[in-house]
Formats: C-alpha cells, sequence, structure tokens
C-alpha cells in the first residue's frame, strides 16, 4: 500500500505555469498522483480542470506566502536595473505593467477543496492558518507540505502535515523555504531525507534529484516513503512549457537558484538574465519581480525562467511511460 | 568482491590535518579501505605513518593542485581584512607568519608510493602530469580522483582513472573542483551520482551525505559501486579534531562552502569568524590564504575551520563499530 492509496508512490511535481490537467491526468491514470498547480489559476480555472480530473486521485497545489511588502525603492531600482533589457527589446519601460499573479491559498480556494474533496492538498511555502489546515483535515484530504531544513520539517509535522516534503537542494522551481533565509545552508536530498526521517514521526517524500527508477530505490533506501518528482515531468509531451523551455531542458546547460524571475529563490536553467542579472539580486519581494519580467518574456522567449532541477533528461517519454519507468 | 578488494565497499575519506595512520588502520582492520591523508605530511612523516599501517590496504591521498599565483596587492587586501581580529586576540597584525603547508603531489612522494605500493593512489583538485599517472599504475597502484560535475568525470576517465570519486554538494572539506569555477551550479550527490554513472565507463565510488547504512545502500541504489564516508569518520575517537572542532560537529550548526580558510571552497560549519569573513570572500590563492589565518586559530581554537559535510552524527561511534555499521 503506498502512502496515498495509488499503485506506484510516485508523486508528479506540481509545476504551476508549466502544465494543467493533461499531466495529472496521464500520471495518475498510470498508477502514480498527479498534481494540479492551482497558485496561477482562478478557482474557476481550478474547477474547470477539475471536471477534466474527474474521479481520479489528484493532489491539488497552492501557494501560501505571506503578501509582498510593497518597497517603492525597490521597485524603482528593479525596474532601473531591467531598464536595458526593455529598452533592447523595444519596451518602453516606463509602460504600466499588468501585476504577475501567484496568488496564495485563500477562502475561495478552501471552497474548492470542500467541493472536490481531493486526496491530497500541498502548500508551499509553508501552510495556512492553523484553523483553515484542520478544517481541510476533517474533509478527509491529506494535507502535505515541503520542508528545507530539519527545522521546517519539525514546525510541519507539529502543525498537523500528514507527510511532509523533503525538498534538496537538485530540486527544480521555487525553493519551499518558510523559515529558512540562508541558502549557503540549504541540503542536499541525500543529507536532507534521511535527517527529517529522523526527526519526525511522519512519513517523508523525497523531492529533488529523482529522475529515474535509481533514484526512486536510493529514496526509498534513505528512508523516504513516496518521491515527487519534477523535471522528468516536465520533459513530457503532456506538459505546456514553451519550446524554448524544453530546448534549454535538451541543452545540458547546468542549473542555478535565482530569484530574479519572481523575487524567491528557484532552480532553474542558468540562461544568460540569470548570469547577468543574479543569480541573486534585490529583486522586489515574491512574487513582484515577476511583474517586470512579464515583458520580457512576452517578447523574448529565451528570457527564461526554465525552471529544472539538477538531473537531465536524455530522452522523452510519454507521462505514462515515465510514471511506470519511475515504479519499475 | 569490492571495488578495491576489501570485505567491505567502504572507504574513509582522507581527512588532512584531522587523522593519521590510528583511523586508517581500524578502518582497514574492520574490512573497509583506510586512507591516510598526505598533503600535510613531509615524505618522513608519511613513511613513519606508513610503518604503522604495514600490510594492510591502504588510499595514500595527496592534493595535486597548481602552485598559486602570488598577488601582494590581495594578500595584503587579506591581512587587513583580518587584521582586526589579530589585534581582537592580541597578535601583531604585522608580525611575519609561518607559511601554512600543503605541498601538491611531487617527485619524493612518487618515490614513497614507488616503495609501499599502497593499494590506491588519490588525488584531490585534479591529477599529477599524464606521465606521473602512468607511472603510479605501473606499479600496480589504482588511482582515483575527485570530480565534482560531469565535465570533470570525463576528463578523469579519459587520463586513466581506475574510479571516480562524484564528490557531491553535501561533502565536506574542499571541493575537488578543478575544471568548475562556479560553485552555484555545483551538483548534489543525488543527481550528480547517476550522471557521472551514465557518463563514464569506469566505476562511481559517491562521496557526500553518507553518513549511514542508509546512505549506503541508497548510493548503490543509484548505481555508485563504493562509498566515500568523511564526516561520520571525523566524530569517531580515531581521529585527531580538537575538542573545539568535536563540540562543532556536535553543536547541531549547519554547514557552508567557504573559501576563508584556504583560498579554495570547503564545506564546514558556519563560525563566527566564516559568517563575518566571508563565506566567500576574497581571499589569496589556495593555500596562501591559509597563511594568514595560521595565527588566528593558533591563539582562538573556535576560529575554525571545523570541517563538516551535511550530515549531523547523533552518537559517537569507534571507526571499527561505524565501518561495520556503514557496512550492515
Amino acid at each position: 500500500m503506498t502512502l496515498f492509496g495509488t499503485d506506484l508512490p510516485i508523486i508528479q511535481a506540481p509545476m504551476a505555469g508549466a502544465q494543467l490537467s493533461e499531466l495529472a491526468i496521464a500520471v495518475s491514470d498510470a498508477g502514480g498522483l498527479g498534481s494540479l498547480p492551482c497558485a496561477m489559476l482562478s478557482p474557476a480555472d481550478v474547477r474547470a480542470e477539475l471536471a477534466k480530473i474527474g474521479a481520479r486521485r489528484v493532489n491539488l497545489n497552492f501557494f501560501c506566502h505571506p503578501p509582498p511588502r510593497v518597497d517603492e525603492v525597490r521597485e524603482r531600482a528593479w525596474r532601473d536595473r531591467l531598464a536595458p533589457y526593455y529598452r533592447a527589446l523595444g519596451i518602453d519601460p516606463e509602460a504600466p505593467v499588468p501585476s504577475a499573479t501567484r496568488a496564495p491559498f485563500d477562502d475561495a480556494m478552501f471552497d474548492v477543496i470542500a467541493e472536490y474533496r481531493p486526496a491530497v492538498a500541498s502548500f508551499h511555502f509553508g501552510l495556512p492558518a492553523a484553523e483553515v489546515v484542520a478544517r481541510v483535515k476533517q474533509l478527509g484530504v491529506k494535507v502535505i507540505s515541503s520542508a528545507t531544513t530539519v527545522e521546517e520539517a519539525r514546525w510541519l509535522a507539529a502543525r498537523g502535515c500528514d507527510a511532509i516534503i523533503a525538498q534538496g537542494w537538485e530540486a527544480g522551481g521555487h525553493r519551499g523555504m518558510f523559515l529558512a533565509t540562508d541558502l549557503a545552508t540549504q541540503l542536499g536530498t541525500f543529507a536532507l531525507v534521511p535527517r527529517i526521517v529522523d526527526a519526525v514521526d511522519v512519513p517523508v517524500i523525497a523531492a529533488g534529484g529523482i529522475a529515474d527508477a535509481r533514484g526512486v530505490a536510493a529514496a526509498f533506501a534513505l528512508g523516504a516513503s513516496a518521491v515527487l518528482v519534477g523535471t522528468a515531468y516536465l520533459a513530457c509531451p503532456e506538459s505546456r512549457i514553451s519550446d524554448a523551455h524544453r530546448a534549454a531542458l535538451a541543452s545540458g546547460d547546468e542549473t542555478v537558484v535565482t530569484n530574479v524571475y519572481t523575487g524567491r529563490p528557484a532552480r532553474g536553467i542558468a540562461t544568460r538574465f540569470v548570469r547577468e542579472v543574479g543569480p541573486i539580486a534585490g529583486a522586489p519581494e515574491f512574487p513582484r519581480a515577476a511583474t517586470a519580467v512579464g515583458p520580457l518574456r512576452a517578447k523574448d522567449p529565451t528570457i527564461g525562467p526554465f525552471w529544472s532541477g539538477q538531473h537531465r533528461i536524455a530522452r522523452t517519454l510519454s507521462a505514462a511511460e515515465l510514471t511506470r519507468a519511475l515504479g519499475a
């Protein structure tokens, strides 16, 4: 019996902006647990995707970041820093820019959970308020979240998480850091998983650097009860990444953790933009930094972000093939 | 049959300045492969330790860094940066300081290898010249070295290494980087081991974050043929670390990669000195940066360095107990 009752102990990592229900459906149908990232969707969008997912087991994923402080000086400095990129692409740096939307979990999303009762609700950047976590659990929905340190894992366990994702340094996309602030002390998967397994009483889900059956076996050897796989699924035809993103994943270029795209540290391919502006810069708070990058991305698809973990994907499999290969 | 003919596929990582033959002997007697770090020893010292080791299988470890360029401006700036620490400890910042010795592999050490023919000669920071590698191999001595990237692994394999250490980001002590220069793109053990296994035809030894039998099993699941364990052995009574180092390992403090102690990036406990001066600073080239830190260390043992990987060691075992526990 796997952690969440699926045939295989494989969870497809939710990847906001990179996938909708096609990927989740393919993974769930192949015996894993598919995930629908909701942070960049409206409640109506989520309902529409859930209608396609139907009765399948699914993990709905939400961000729960605090609302960003607006620091006009920092925002101005950031616009100035990016102005040469605007000008190079023929965009007026002073033109108004629509806000990038990455909404934290709220009552409207709770209503979606209450209506559809997914197998799992996962959170990134901590957890919602204690009473909200309790209400989600009362619905029979399992609650999980990501820890990047032992301290964060203990915090999540004490607040009722049914399982904890140990997000190692290798992982692609946003670091789930919510107590930790120092990137230099973030732990690799090999050290993080057993340390969290030893520190908490709930099951641990390993994430970061797992892209094939070897990684799944290794994660279980370290004490994990399931694995979360992102980058390998990103390369599948069922993801909705851009051609530029797909090319970047196939390029063999290495990744770095950078905050230049959104204001929070996240691992992606070291593009020219990341190398020139970052990898870590004085960007506005998440998700406000993303707003100023938006027009650049729209005009030049090579700007990025191209989220990716530290594995390189040698060949493209369908999500079903990948799920079965991971579970082999 | 293990990689180097020992009962257990466990290699004790050579830790210069932290151990002599007692540790190597205890590990080899327990069925692993003990290592003697030679970088801070004279050939006479190495011979004296080898006399104690006797007929046991052993790995002799050498640095092969290029001779540092002397940059008087940088040296002056470094002395100035550290001057407040000198003054706080009542040391004259302008007094001459004896050079810190970390000698690269040379003819005198080759003669030691030729005389004792250890099972293995391991190198850090690349390899000696091709003809020297060939002469060592002709003696029947296996040659290994560390790779921190796939590119470094391919380079080592092409130059005749009999096996390659995949040194993941979690590993304590000096990063073996010799082609790579960008710390931001260094790979965690979970991603590095399978990527190197897939890239080269020689056996791969996993290093970084392995401190118990779970880690050994996980490394083998990723395709490794042996493991290299450092930090866990550092905590053993057979190591020669200071009381301050032992206390730092037990403190639960996290580690960072820093160049403030020697000029090369190395993972150790994030001491006050590291946090204030680094973790990465404009230090003179390895090993010259160590010279200026020497008098501080001599006067105040809490300065560090306290090399350590990302694992925390919960209980102190003897080296024999640890070796058997790793092999279980």
